[in-house]
C-alpha cells in the first residue's frame, strides 16, 4: 500500500499504516501530522482549552498519558504531568521510572502522589478492602488526588490519555445498563465547577488505541506496555474486546457509535443533569456527595483494621 | 439439577431446563407454566389487548410465530393467523405447509397472501432489485400486507412473534448507529391510528429464543427449523451472537438491557416522536409517507423491467 497524500503530490510512497475506519494510508511523515492535526481538532471542536490555559496530565507512564503530554506540549501548550504511584509491585516501579524520565526529557514539570505514604498501595487496599473492585476504589482515589493537587498548584485544567476504545468500551457499558446517570457525565469536556473541580478533557478521544500506540512509538517515547496486573478479567476489556471484533467486520464503527453518542444522545441527556448535591468532606474539604468523602471514608476503614 | 418450585412443595424433580438470568430451573409442569404466565404478564403489563380484541397472529411457519399463535388461543385470546408466502423455493413451501397443517389443528382461521401471485417472489425481487437487501424487500413487503389485511379482515391487534433476541439484537444495531428515528418505534407496542394502522404487539418480546423453541417443542408443535436462507450473513444475525456471548458471561443483561430501555431510554425519545407525515398511496391508498408507497414502487420497477 502507498501513502494516499504522498499520492497526491505525485509521489510513491510505502505507507506504515492503513486506517480502514478513515479509508487512508499512510506513511510516517503523514501519519504524524495527521495525527497531531487530530487531537488539535478534537481540542478546538469541543473548545477544551487555549494556549493560556494551565493544564496539567495525569500519566500513567502508559503510550496514550505519555504521547499526550508530548503531543500537547509539541502543539504550544502549556502542559505539566502528575503521577499517582499506586504502589502495585514492580508494574508501578517501573511506571514511574518511565514517566520520571520522561518528565526530565522533556524539561516539564511532574508532580507524584505516592499513595503508599498517602493512604497505602492498591495491592494493600485490594487485600483490605476485598468486597470492592480495585479498580474501583483505584478510580475513586486517582480521581480525588488529581483534582485536589490541580487545584492546589494552580491548574485550571486537568487532561487524561482516555483513548477511543477506553471511551466506547465505557460507553457501551453503561449502554447496556441504561446507567443514565454515568452516561450524563460522559463527554469530553467537563467544565470547572466553582473552585471544587477543575476542567477535565479528554484530547484523545476520537484516537483508537492502535493509533495512539503508534504515535507514541514513532516519537521513541519509551512505556510501560504492560497492562496492570490488577485489571485482568476487568469488565471494560471484554466490551473493548466485542467493539473490536464488531469494528474488524464494520470498519468506522467506534468513531460512529462514539460521534453519534455525542450528537445525537447526549443532548437528550442535557436536560436530565442534576446539580449534585455537592458539599465539602467534614474532613478533608474536598469535594463530596457525602458528609464524609470517598476517600476519607476509605482511610477511616484501614485505620479501623 | 432440581425443580425449584417442586423443591418448595417438597418434591425433588429433575429439573429440564435452567434459566440463570433468573436463577431457576424448572420441570416440565413449571416450565410451562412460568413460560404461560410470563406472557401473559407481558401482554398485561403493556396493555397489548384483553380478550375482546380481534387478533391476527403473523405467522411465518417458525418456532416463535405458531408458539405464540397457539399459547395466545390458550390462554384465551381470540387470535386468527396471517402467513406470507414468500416463494422462497422449498423453504416458503415447507413453512406453508408447516402453518397450514397447524391452523387445521387448532380450528382457527388462516389468511394466506402469496407474494409470486400479489407482486413477485422474494428470490424473483432479490434477483431484479438487486442493489437492495433481501431482507429489507421483504420486511416492506410484509408490513404493508399484515396491516391492509387486518384492517380488510377487521381485526384490530397485529401480533407478532418477535422475541428478546430479536428485540436487543435490531436496538443493539439501532443503537451503534444512535439511529433515534428507529428506536422511538422499538416499543412492545405500537398503537393503532386512525383508520391507517392496526395496533402492532409483541407479546414475546420478553421471551428469549431459547424459552421460546423449548415451550414450541413442549406443546409437540412442528415448526420449521431452517432459518430463511436468503438470512445468511444478516447483521442481526451477528450482533445476537455477540449479545449472545456477552449474555453468557454476565447472566440477565440481554433482560435488563432491554427493560431498562424501555423504561429509562424510551420516554427521553418519547417527546420526539414526531407524526410522520402520513398520506395515503395515490395508487393503492394504503398509508405512506411519500405520494407513491414503497410497495406500489417495487411493483412499478418490476413492471419497467
Amino acid at each position: 500500500m502507498n501513502c494516499k497524500i504522498c499520492k497526491t503530490k505525485g509521489i510513491k510512497k510505502n505507507a506504515i499504516v492503513n486506517l480502514p475506519s478513515y479509508n487512508l494510508s499512510l506513511c510516517k511523515e503523514h501519519f504524524i501530522e495527521w495525527f497531531e492535526r487530530r487531537v488539535q481538532n478534537t481540542i478546538k471542536d469541543f473548545q477544551m482549552f487555549t494556549k493560556e490555559d494551565r493544564i496539567l496530565v495525569a500519566v500513567s507512564g502508559g503510550k496514550d498519558s505519555l504521547g499526550l503530554w508530548f503531543v500537547l506540549n509539541k502543539l504550544g501548550y502549556n502542559a505539566d504531568g502528575i503521577h499517582i504511584d499506586l504502589g502495585i509491585n514492580d508494574y508501578s516501579k517501573k511506571s514511574r521510572e518511565y514517566v520520571e524520565e520522561f518528565a526530565k526529557k522533556i524539561e516539564r514539570k511532574l508532580y507524584i502522589v505516592d499513595l503508599s505514604t498517602e493512604i497505602a498501595s492498591i495491592s494493600i487496599l485490594k487485600e483490605k478492602i476485598p468486597n470492592k473492585p480495585p479498580c474501583s476504589i483505584c478510580g475513586i482515589i486517582k480521581r480525588y488526588y488529581m483534582n485536589k493537587i490541580s487545584k492546589k498548584e494552580g491548574y485550571n485544567t486537568l487532561a487524561t490519555g482516555h483513548n477511543l476504545d477506553d471511551e466506547i468500551s465505557v460507553l457501551f457499558g453503561n449502554i447496556l445498563n441504561w446507567n443514565l446517570d454515568y452516561l450524563s457525565k460522559q463527554y469530553p469536556i467537563l467544565k470547572e465547577y466553582e473552585n471544587i473541580f477543575v476542567r477535565k478533557v479528554k484530547p484523545y478521544c476520537r484516537i483508537t488505541e492502535k493509533e495512539s500506540a503508534l504515535y507514541t512509538f514513532l516519537m521513541g517515547i519509551k512505556y510501560i506496555e504492560q497492562e496492570c496486573p490488577l485489571s485482568t478479567g476487568a469488565t471494560s476489556l471484554k466490551y473493548k474486546k466485542i467493539l473490536g471484533d464488531i469494528e474488524e467486520q464494520f470498519p468506522g464503527t467506534k468513531l460512529r457509535f462514539f460521534n453519534n453518542f455525542l450528537r445525537k444522545f447526549y443532548p437528550l441527556l442535557a436536560n436530565k443533569i442534576t446539580e449534585e448535591n455537592l458539599q465539602r468532606c467534614k474532613i478533608c474539604n474536598e469535594p463530596s456527595s457525602l458528609e464524609i468523602c470517598a476517600v476519607c471514608n476509605i482511610k477511616m476503614k484501614l485505620a479501623k483494621l
